[in-house]
């Protein structure tokens, strides 16, 4: 793990069911921080806090709350924000401004502040290298399984490691950022390379992932950088050695939301290739990523694609639809815009039984490519989706 | 019903139960017709056929098959659908130009034409003023029930008919037309005006409907005039007289789409004022009314308005959270941005489970409006098309 941070998660009681739904991170030392929140023009009280905070460049905790967003909670939620960063603050004889606050739940419920309030203690008491798990625990929603990783790296002969953790599972669609990332590094870095490194890395990863389309109004992906390793991040070709690890950490956990879905059975890349841009092939990816009834059929294992072309076609892009290719993993399924048979329906059948698999689309139009990660739609999703209130 | 126009539906085969799958509308005489397609890029043989023919301006029947979208079939799904014109017009003693051919099913499969064929004799020998809802059941796929309107009005002291019929139920969303929708009237009127008025009256109706946010590759509404009536369309002002009567049968049209939409069990008008303007009223309530999750709590009948406003935020449109007010029918559920309490909550719920119901937000912005009829998102929808094929 990153040397110098320690992590906690306990039950306040914000959750019904008595899971723990309080976490912290804490750095030994100052460290610097960037920041990518929700592009949603509604924010959470936490997310207008925090983007105030983080232009100082700098924090040393992160409190993370469960089962309630503080969200559309009005003068109050904004007064809890601050409260929770205090009662943090206080607790760990830091400046409150050093604290940053991320909550993720129901939207429209007034938060219980007073059980943060009582929970602070035995949270900064809990404080622990070895207890990121718990910290996942705290923070997972309809998550099932908490989602951790660490990948080490060397700068000038001096490892580093770069940890994320992050929860889903529903109310995800690429739009900035997804739902709530927190990644540490023990490597040094100034916040403003930092915050270069994380859009860079997330365009590429969290923002390629999808599972309902839908943003939430909590998404929030922080980069904390606190130094202790020693490895020193301030050139160009050092970023280069760093960014790659970064990349690793949030394809990573993006992978582990789709896996993870909200009901879902499947993790599926639609790769588009041959398109006239990869601004045009990423356009097409996204739209059939979107589309409820390819994913359906995924849900069914059913190589259904017609509904792929469909998509395709209403990406607002130009196609030449009897020019294109489609493979289901490596079985040839479409050629120039006709079904290749049933011998290709049947190998396809195999592949759609998998837990993860890749779907081309081959343009032939260009060297454009891209590539969005999704999952299939389940009876589960509705399920969960419509009672997730009670 | 209209005067001079005949209809007739039976069972060819293509469907694999038995059901109706051939359909025909005939008039009497040569007809004015104008007519609206999808925009997908991908665009199934017979529309492809139907947009060349339909520059004459003129027609005298129109074909439709269910059971097989006659889409992504190369060179010999552009055969078949010019034979299934060329042995519908012999049979009929027309032109085959004036034939027009319609098809709504799976994509990618070849069309069993010999199947159309030989169907073709029974078909014409079936027609008559009365069997519309022959073909209405003849386009039916995942539909459960048939949809047809009928309308009456008066130009200059001569009374009208204006007789719409449509099929969904999924792969809907607003994009120029939805799925197969035959209009027909015994006014008289230029292909031209046809065309203006048509296109006027998709724009707020079938355009402001959605299912499942897919368009289909088959997308074709017709509006057919044969002026038998006497009743005679050539001016503004008694345009203005038919225009209504058009948006009637076509608003009635979409909302029995949305009635019987795959699996839904409600209809819900997403209604926005106070916005700017009218552009960005339309893009928040259709971004709403995609929203996956907010139409999985509209099923599970739980007033989820923390999900109408991050919905509402995500649309691309400048919004001022905490102004907004929301009703789900008459109850004031959100003031300001904020719940309104437990008992807003408590006859939300019982509106909730009414088939029918408006939910109105209020951006107290300006003074832009517009509507989008959506559905709930249920655990049929997901079942209905993770197994469409099989």
């Amino acid at each position: 793990m990153c040397q110098g941070f320690k992590f906690a998660g306990v039950a306040s009681g914000l959750k019904k069911d008595g899971k723990k739904d309080l976490g912290l991170i804490y750095s030994e030392i100052p460290a610097n921080v960037a920041g990518v929140f929700t592009r949603n023009e509604v924010k959470a009280a936490p997310v207008i806090l925090d983007m105030q905070r983080i232009v100082s460049g700098t924090c040393q905790a992160v409190i993370a709350n469960s089962g309630n967003a503080n969200c559309c909670t009005g003068e109050k939620g904004m007064q809890d924000a601050i409260s929770t960063a205090r009662w943090t603050a206080k607790a760990l004889a830091l400046s409150e401004e050093q604290v940053l606050v991320t909550s993720t739940g129901v939207i429209g419920e007034p938060l219980a502040a007073e059980k943060i309030q009582a929970a602070v203690p035995d949270l900064v008491n809990d404080l622990d290298p070895d207890r990121i798990s718990d910290f996942a625990e705290a923070i997972m929603t309809t998550d099932t399984v908490p989602k951790v990783v660490s990948k080490k790296g060397n700068l000038d002969g001096k490892s580093f490691t770069v940890t994320g953790v992050a929860k889903g599972a529903g109310m995800i669609r690429p739009d900035m950022a997804t739902l709530l990332c927190f990644v540490m590094t023990d490597a040094a870095c100034p916040s403003d390379i930092l915050y270069e490194m994380l859009l860079k890395s997330i365009d590429h990863t969290l923002n390629r992932i999808t599972i309902d389309g839908d943003t939430s109004t909590n998404d929030t992906a922080l980069l904390i950088a606190n130094g202790l390793s020693g490895a020193v991040i301030n050139s160009n070709a050092q970023n280069r050695q760093f960014q790659p690890i970064l990349d690793e950490v949030l394809m990573s956990l993006g992978k582990q939301l789709i896996k993870d879905a909200e009901g879902a059975t499947k993790l599926v890349e639609i790769a588009v290739k041959g398109a006239k841009s990869d601004v045009d092939a990423y356009r097409i990816a996204d739209t059939i990523a979107h589309s409820n009834l390819l994913k359906t059929a995924l849900f069914g294992e059913d190589a259904n694609w017609g509904r792929i072309l469909a998509a395709a076609g209403r990406a607002g892009v130009p196609i030449q639809p009897d020019a294109i290719d489609i493979y289901f993993s490596d079985v040839w399924m479409v050629k120039s815009g006709m079904g290749c048979g049933k011998k290709a329906e049947a190998e396809a059948a195999q592949i759609l039984k998998q837990p993860e698999y890749t779907i081309t689309i081959d343009l032939k139009a260009g060297k454009g490519v891209a590539s969005v990660f999704t999952c299939d739609f389940s009876i589960d999703y509705v399920k969960i989706n419509a009672s997730y209130r009670s």
